[in-house]
């Protein structure tokens, strides 16, 4: 088998970790496999260089910022061959320039275009484990690139798709893919399997175990994905098109609880205005989840959406330089709220799902500000306050913990 | 002007460092001259990243080893392009793989082969400052090198060769080049001006101001050196083919302490034979300095040379290999000495030079024990504690103070 495996900055923190993390490799390697290991930079490798570059520049160029943060995972990757062969493995560093890996031309936040096979595959031929810097690339300058956030992950499923490798493993310090958070349901549950899609909505609601862009490449070239965690043997959960046990009803419930509300009241109803107001939140970067429309009374509106409260200083911003634009009567802000979402690919065909939601939500006494509902998904806005208590209860209705 | 700088990792030890340097850079940049500057690590860099190295392998790959040091150039030329940013002056980093500096294949000790300089002019062209990394390249595969001591000085002056620079500053913690180190001799003299041949010979004779290679491929190519300190405003020493200044008649005295002495006696006198023990030592990578031969007396010659004392175990390993098949009937070491060496260019044409060097040893009492002459160079190996003695005595006999 052709293996890729990722491994996180704290997997690779110290000389300790290093070498624990080159015998998991090394026992993969003499089981007859191909390995590629991909590596972000060890431990705060990446805070600290930050912190240098903001003592002599507040406002460093993103094109020098990258020359200097990929240096982090050229570390990493010299120090895991070094380990390797050690244990006797033989084994070879490369970074983004020598593998070749083409990406955009944005600095910080550059996308992944092609990545070139030729020199790891020449190096798997000549049996080496093939140790490769993540969250880095080059783009059509020739100079380094970062691929900002989940970026390492990212690196590990687009080889796995190049290199069409069997499987590709995330190794993180938890043990798998959850039924809920652990730390707020206390019985929730590992799971063996999940498609991409339940994943990929689990991964944006704040299951913040793989990022979205990897799993979105992984179900793009069909990857299969395995999270496991780097601290123990448990076997983790596999991420793939369609699972083998039995279509579950129901995967998991997640809880995102930075979240506001915006509503735009009385807006008059004319066609083009929902494209004109997202249009100019798009153009400012602004991400809105949840949107809903009230029917038209009078020839007015309501338009309500959801954003990750971060952002809300700047919609305040956008809806101010607009409101007699939009034509807009009043607004409402509200910033204390959360999302729950039950997500699963088995909803599509049970129409009691939602009713058992909103059972539980009446059971637990908790009020529903809005509803959302997609195939696989259906996310609530709570109350800041309720959120735990409304997981709990979903996940109990549902019997997720056995 | 075209002006290379090259300033080491004392000069860019930390942000304060870094944004001093950046405003010398600065002021010559602003001054219409076309900069490109050459860095080394930050400070202890290179040392904490062998450091890391060792905690986990004690004998770690040349190739993984380069791959992790050079990260330490590449972390100086991004901070410096910041600072450079912070003061309004267009500036760009560049790696080794970016410049595409060639190397032979020999990871650690690797030597430049040719350095492209389309990106280098191209950058020029666009009116940045190009700060490049020093000690670094990248051989046949692809793979970073490290040229090894005195790598930075060379990159530098490389750089400027490939680039027919009208200029390279070597920036340093010292004034310029001295006629004696003045810790030893007090009154020791900044030379305004030196020739590369001199330069040479001051610098592999203890004077560790620019390290041999540098001065080596500056002469070849022809290009004009400035040593001069980071630290103040002070004019330095310019090194060029022909100084402009009255030729003098000696530049400097030089000493180094750390000098043994091997005497292989009453070899039998055979053509080759020579040959062959030096052979032997130099495929050993034994540098040795200094010989002398006995004329031969009944068929039977000695033959004694020095060599610097850290090779003195394993010249005595070689020598025990092989006592039988040179012929050799005793061996002698002497670990306890001292070179001093007095060079100038003005040297040739006046044989009273060596004279002199004698009555001043005789003068402070100082044992010679072996004399070694070329055209600009007397070099004497005395015993270890006179060694200071000797410098002051003959620097006061040539007035080099004045």
């Amino acid at each position: 088998m052709l293996i890729v495996q990722k491994y996180g900055g704290s997997s690779v923190a110290d000389a300790t970790r290093v070498k624990n993390v080159a015998n998991r490799i090394a026992k993969t390697y003499q089981q007859g496999n191909g390995v590629i290991v991909v590596l972000s930079a060890q431990g705060d490798t990446t805070d600290e260089l930050i912190a240098k570059a903001k003592e002599i520049s507040s406002n460093p160029s993103k094109r020098e910022m990258d020359m200097l943060l990929t240096t982090g995972e050229q570390q990493s990757v010299a120090l895991m061959a070094m380990a390797l062969a050690e244990l006797g493995v033989p084994a070879i560093s490369l970074n983004a320039a020598q593998v070749k890996m083409h990406t955009s031309r944005d600095y910080g936040v550059a996308r992944l275009k092609k990545i070139e096979t030729g020199r790891i595959e020449s190096e798997l031929y000549r049996k080496n484990v093939v140790i490769v810097t993540g969250f880095q690339g080059i783009n059509r300058y020739e100079d380094l690139t970062t691929l900002g956030r989940g970026g390492s992950d990212t690196t590990a499923v687009a080889i796995a798709a190049a290199l069409n490798a069997d499987k590709c493993e995330i190794y993180t310090d938890v043990d798998g893919v959850y039924t809920a958070d652990p730390r707020i349901v206390p019985n929730a549950k590992k799971l063996e399997e999940i498609t991409y899609s339940e994943m990929l909505e689990l991964a944006s609601l704040g299951a913040k175990v793989l990022h979205n862009r990897s799993v979105e490449m992984a179900k793009r070239y069909n990857v299969e994905l395995v999270v496991r965690s780097s601290l123990n043997e448990s076997e983790g959960t596999t991420v793939k098109e369609e699972t083998e046990v039995e279509k579950m009803l129901i995967s998991g419930v997640a809880g995102d609880d930075n979240v506001a509300r915006v509503s735009l009241l009385k807006i008059v109803d004319k066609p083009g205005k929902a494209f004109e107001i997202f249009n100019a939140l798009g153009k400012n970067n602004i991400n809105v989840d949840i949107i809903i429309q009230s029917v038209a009374t009078d020839g007015k509106r309501n338009i309500s959406f959801s954003i990750d409260k971060d952002s809300l200083e700047d919609v305040k911003k956008i809806v101010e330089a607009n409101i007699k634009k939009w034509g807009v009567a009043g607004v409402e802000y509200d910033e204390n709220l959360a999302k729950v979402s039950v997500v699963g690919a088995g909803m599509v065909s049970n129409a009691g799902v939602a009713s058992k939601v909103f059972e539980a939500m009446y059971d637990a006494d908790v009020n529903i500000n809005i509803i959302s509902t997609s195939e696989i998904k259906i996310s609530i806005l709570i109350e800041k306050d309720d959120m735990k208590r409304a997981m709990r209860a979903i996940h109990d209705k549902f019997n997720l913990g056995n």
